[in-house]
């Protein structure tokens, strides 16, 4: 018998986020994974901690600060020989992953290398979308809106392009995007409709109309929501 | 003391994937609001269930099966009359949602009625996008991956321009619409990279590749996943 793979969706950052599924199966499992800075803290390990056994293998994924292609995809081979190992001696291996596994989560790195050769479950999670759009107290979408999520990464013309045809947008990964970003809104009048988020659910979170927000950078864990009639139910 | 009226999203079905904070809050709250059919059982109570405090008011709104608009207007109406008179004599309120309160949820009718007197919270919730494809078994977007999500409902033309254009979609509430979103994807040679869901992490569950598909039918929890590039990490 080998073990199974199992991506568990943490939510977005309140502990009390979890779900029941993902803290049941975290205080039985005998490996856990996940992914950590260079140095210091996992963010995803300390959401979940309260669930994990003090019995568990450990494995802290560190991504090197260098975002060059070849030291990251090195990384998850080394991690998913790891698991691996775990996997054929029979012992099932939970993966932590903030927010939702499949929504634009680091696991993909990981299920892409093991799917092909083990079993790998995947628990939901309250994904960033949704968190962020409790946080900012407005509907993200609603009937027949057409709902967009634009990695803020992208070229100003391709954001600009898919935020002119949709109701509702989600621009996520803001960072060091913003002022960008903030021009693209302004340029197609969708300043005034947008809110803006970081941190949802944790301890430092903030968020304000981007119109009042007077940062000209903000963190990787920040998004921006729009609704082109400015609610969803306008 | 008004009381606070509390979304609370229970999830995509199963009731392991309703948020530990959902169930710390159903398990105090003094009454409780749901949707229901005309007759018969409400899904959301049924997802929540092993949560409810027997001593807890509970309010069922239940839809007529006619949809004109009237009717279902003053359903909400009265739905949110006799809450405000819970949170007027400073009892909190829990509002079920299936799935997420803020995502394609009949919970925005209930909020725009509420927010305006009293202090509403959202609990956000696993949404039936990243249940979908937890259960499909591929990762929804990565990167910088453009996702659209389409409620079936919209025009044919609609569908096929977004659908061109976006690199991931969901699209939702497929229902009577199956047949017409199946020539849409074909025409654009997509079908092959569509995973059909329905009833995600509930016990009559079923997913398949569209292209594998015989039903003519889907029910209104079905969603049918595409991926551009067939894989989010291809």
């Amino acid at each position: 018998m080998t073990g199974t793979a199992i991506g568990i969706g943490v939510g977005p950052g309140d502990p009390e986020l979890m779900t029941l599924k993902g803290a049941r199966i975290l205080a039985t499992v005998p490996v856990v994974a996940y992914p950590a800075p260079e140095t210091g803290d996992s963010l995803a390990r300390r959401i979940a901690a309260a669930h994990l056994p003090p019995s568990a293998t450990e494995i802290a994924i560190r991504m090197p600060l260098s975002s060059n292609r070849f030291p990251v995809e090195s990384v998850y081979d080394r991690a998913a020989d790891e698991i691996s190992g775990h996997l054929a001696n029979g012992r099932d291996v939970a993966i932590l992953c903030e927010g939702d596994p499949f929504f634009y989560g680091s696991f993909m790195y990981l299920f892409a290398r093991l799917a092909e050769h083990w079993p790998v479950d995947v628990v939901p999670g309250v994904s960033s979308l949704t968190a962020c759009a409790a946080v900012s107290g407005k509907p993200l979408a609603a009937l027949n809106d057409v709902l967009t999520v634009l990695p803020a990464t992208l070229p100003d013309d391709v954001l600009r392009e898919r935020l002119a045809v949709t109701d509702a947008a989600a621009i996520i990964k803001v960072g060091r995007h913003l002022p960008r970003v903030r021009a693209v809104l302004d340029d197609l009048g969708l300043a005034g409709h947008a809110e803006y988020i970081e941190h949802a659910t944790m301890a430092d979170e903030k968020h304000s109309p981007l119109s009042e927000l007077e940062d000209a950078k903000a963190p990787y864990f920040s998004m921006i929501l729009v609704h082109h009639r400015g609610a969803a139910w306008a």
